[in-house]
């Protein structure tokens, strides 16, 4: 299991790679990912090490070879099946991020209690009324959501997404979620994310 | 200085703290912070030593005291003002986000390179010609940005930015950016965050 550090860095490492081979680079060195990132050389090798991709003295790393090693290692190409609950400006926004393709992840369906917005297509997704969700979690093997509903509201979705056994929730409001053991929480907290910038 | 874990734990306590509020508790116990976030007791006591609040033996927390705290540790009353770099979906999207006021983030102007969108209005925000941001930014005293274009524009709008006394950057953007020692980066990477979530 890999730490949440490690994760966000290795992540980072690989849009380096797609920069550096869009440039036409063939081979990077760790120490130019850790100059990028501001973190320390030893540290950017100790993480490659984990995708058991070898570098060459002088030369480095070849760009390919480790950017397919870590979209492996934290499968990206695995396809995920996702949906995003709550029709709003950033539920839209983020059916509409096409770089999340990129990573496998897939936003199928959006939903809402609007009957306004019912129909409503977004980037080929259409909007379902939620109390279809359960139905379409079934046919179509979906366990994973992004929140994005008005914060009153979260937990009371929360509780019809765990009785319609969604078990991940990415969770962009600003609530925090009573869920029973078997379903996860990510907390999307974008102000505390803000607070890091300037600490 | 706050490590990011604790930055992003005291974040999430306020929130609780909020919901218990908004319920009409006044008295909340670490033992059920712990329960929520999943986390250890003992950690969660530890965070709110930081707050330098006492709890009382069998009552807890004043949920208000602690949350007052928690705003002053992590500075959320200090005004900080910020512009969006990039006026398309996701930029329109955090825009509107108006969960950010609560915690003295404001987002005073947007951004953009397409003169289709100058003078346009969001949620009473004006979008303007990127030219004009070097001014705008001397004139609002603004130094932070949320840099949300295309991952192709990503590194030359940085150095525009850089140039026009940008300091902070909190990128949305998926490409790694270079800048020099003065300027810092907070990468939003949602991927890695996405794949916190199955780990």
């Amino acid at each position: 299991m890999l730490s949440d550090k490690v994760i966000e860095r290795l992540s980072l490492y690989h849009c380096i790679l797609q920069d550096c081979l869009n440039a036409g680079e063939e081979f990077i060195s760790s120490a130019q990912i850790a100059l990028l990132l501001k973190v320390d050389d030893s540290q950017v090798r100790k993480d490659i090490a984990l995708c058991a991709v070898q570098g060459r003295a002088k030369i480095g790393y070849n760009a390919l070879d480790l950017k397919l090693a870590i979209e492996h290692l934290l499968g990206f190409k695995n396809n995920k099946r996702i949906f995003i609950v709550g029709a709003g400006n950033l539920g839209f926004a983020l059916s509409k991020y096409d770089d999340f393709k990129d990573y496998g992840l897939d936003v199928v369906a959006l939903f809402d209690n609007d009957p306004l917005k019912f129909g409503m297509k977004v980037n080929n997704k259409e909007v379902y009324d939620i109390q279809k969700l359960p139905k379409l979690s079934e046919q179509m093997g979906v366990e994973t959501v992004i929140l994005t509903v008005p914060r009153s509201k979260a937990q009371e979705v929360t509780d019809f997404l765990v009785k319609s056994n969604i078990h991940y929730i990415w969770n962009f409001t600003q609530s925090v979620l009573k869920v029973p053991p078997n379903v996860s929480v990510h907390y999307e907290n974008l102000i505390s994310h803000f607070l890091l910038l300037k600490n």
